[in-house]
């Protein structure tokens, strides 16, 4: 795929002047290079109209241009996609990314950042959900999904937003009993105002809800099983049902298949997250979609620009609604 | 979720003596640590009954232990399993990995090659469909999916055992007329295998097919046009479909939908990759499973081990056949 160079990166440089990579950086960050190469590049920058970026030039020459990203794992599609992003987002700073997948194993989560401590790594990019982590104030980290403290600063989604919106779209579709259901870690995370922000949106839209909460270690089972229990003569009470993700709404399509409810004709289901399978345009399910390019993008934006550190908290980007089978056509 | 110990790790080891990984590492390497900790890893290294691996302990202490994996993206599953796996296998080695994610673009494989040879790296775990990529000499280099040169180890699975398994297995199952659907890079790569040996299977269960070859640009709607112009009588002239991988086995299931054909009754298919939706027990479709985490491990075996680089040029481990619901249960 070729991209429009509406916005021309270092490698666009590069790829114009017909050098390396490496090149393009040594003249723009003042190196020595040969000047048959400088004159390419220099041309290059004045065609593409290349605007060098002061943040990743304003970093200490002695760094080691390295930064961790601590993930679950990239085999489940959100941890997936936003490690590519994120890997991009990195090499496009010509920074080097270490990925360390965590498998939520507290205590490799906390190995992990003493490697990148030792290993004078200039900073971190951890979506965790250990309450103990230890961040060591020297170096720089960005937090995914959770807030670890006010000195770090935290990039989600705007989860309260996102719920609400299911909630109000459920109400738009004509939905008037819905459910929130909702699988994952029981300590304070930011995907947690899912449910605060869809329990608004039904309050204020007069809708009738019931949650069912269930922690990560719990079986996919009794989902169905609450389910099952509110089926009466054959029809589910519940028209709408809001999942905390596109990985739960999945797995309760296929029970609802199997319980014999249309989708979306008897009930309405909605995902989070805006997961598309193979890189397909339509997406897994009718979806609380999560900006994920943009996600990336902040969080190493907040990693190499030190002035932003210490002014941001938390920074909720803005999610979208997107259809994707298991709605009504709004 | 909790792993039965029958082959266990440093990690289980630092687990079971309460202590850092660096720690159970230094302890095995002879290095200095302190007396109570060094009892503590010996006696949980006796009870796991952990055997120290040769092949990670052989390595000179100069290195950097890390690696870089070039591979075009974590998005799509297939790849984003594969970076998974083999991040794992490094990390329980005490090695860090780049991710180096390519998009594809040969220049930026190129220039994350001589990154990882000017950064000390100590090898190069690359999936890479460059016909032009330079491999440095003096940098171990394993390859995935595509042999390079005689002094560049490759692995993959066993694709033509694979294509030939699709084609004997649409055989089973009642199958007279099949097709064989491609989408990929026309450059020499092991997964071009496939075909081959679905022909092959064809041929010796006399079975009557047809091939449908498409690059890596075509768009998909070729595959819906071709299918469309076998359609006689609403019904189509193929009992079976084998597609390259399980995301092109996605797209045409899709389009057999739209075409009113139902599987498996109509038309079985039958896919190559072994792809879970949301780590779901269940596969995408019928498929041809690789040995993901089989060939993640031998790929770090290869790129740390020597002795054996120079030994195998091509390593192709074997596959299985999986029922995904795309196919009548044998």
């Amino acid at each position: 795929m070729k991209k429009e160079i509406s916005n021309p990166t270092m490698k666009d440089v590069a790829k114009e002047a017909g050098v390396a990579l490496g090149t393009v950086s040594k003249v723009v960050n003042g190196l020595p290079v040969g000047d048959s190469y400088r004159i390419r590049v220099e041309e290059a920058i004045q065609k593409l109209n290349y605007q060098v970026n002061s943040y990743a030039q304003g970093l200490r020459a002695s760094k080691s241009h390295t930064a961790v990203l601590l993930i679950p794992n990239t085999e489940e599609p959100f941890y997936a996609s936003l490690a590519y992003h994120i890997n991009l987002a990195l090499l496009k700073q010509n920074y080097h990314m270490l990925l360390c997948s965590t498998d939520y194993d507290s205590n490799a989560e906390q190995e992990y950042i003493t490697m990148a401590r030792q290993h004078k790594v200039d900073g971190i990019i951890g979506l965790t959900y250990n309450p103990d982590l230890v961040i060591h104030e020297n170096i720089p980290f960005v937090s995914i999904d959770r807030c670890i403290g006010s000195h770090v600063p935290c990039v989600s989604c705007d989860n309260f937003a996102g719920g609400q919106l299911a909630a109000e779209k459920l109400a738009d579709l004509g939905c008037k009993n819905v459910a929130f259901l909702r699988k994952g870690s029981s300590i304070s995370n930011e995907p947690n105002k899912r449910k605060a922000g869809f329990e608004n949106g039904c309050l204020a839209r007069g809708l009738q809800y019931e949650t069912k909460i269930m922690g990560d270690d719990e079986p996919y089972e009794a989902f169905e099983q609450f389910l099952e229990s509110h089926i009466v003569d054959g029809r589910l009470s519940f028209d709408g049902i809001f999942c905390v993700t596109d990985g739960l709404a999945y797995f309760v399509l296929k029970m609802l298949r199997k319980l014999n409810q249309r989708v979306p004709e008897d009930v309405q289901v909605i995902g989070f997250d805006g997961i598309h399978f193979f890189r397909d345009i339509d997406y897994v399910c009718s979806t609380i979609v999560q900006p994920i390019p943009d996600i990336a993008k902040m969080c190493v934006r907040l990693l190499l620009d030190e002035t932003m550190q210490e002014k941001s908290s938390l920074i909720c980007l803005p999610v979208t609604y997107a259809y994707g089978g298991t709605t009504l056509k709004g």
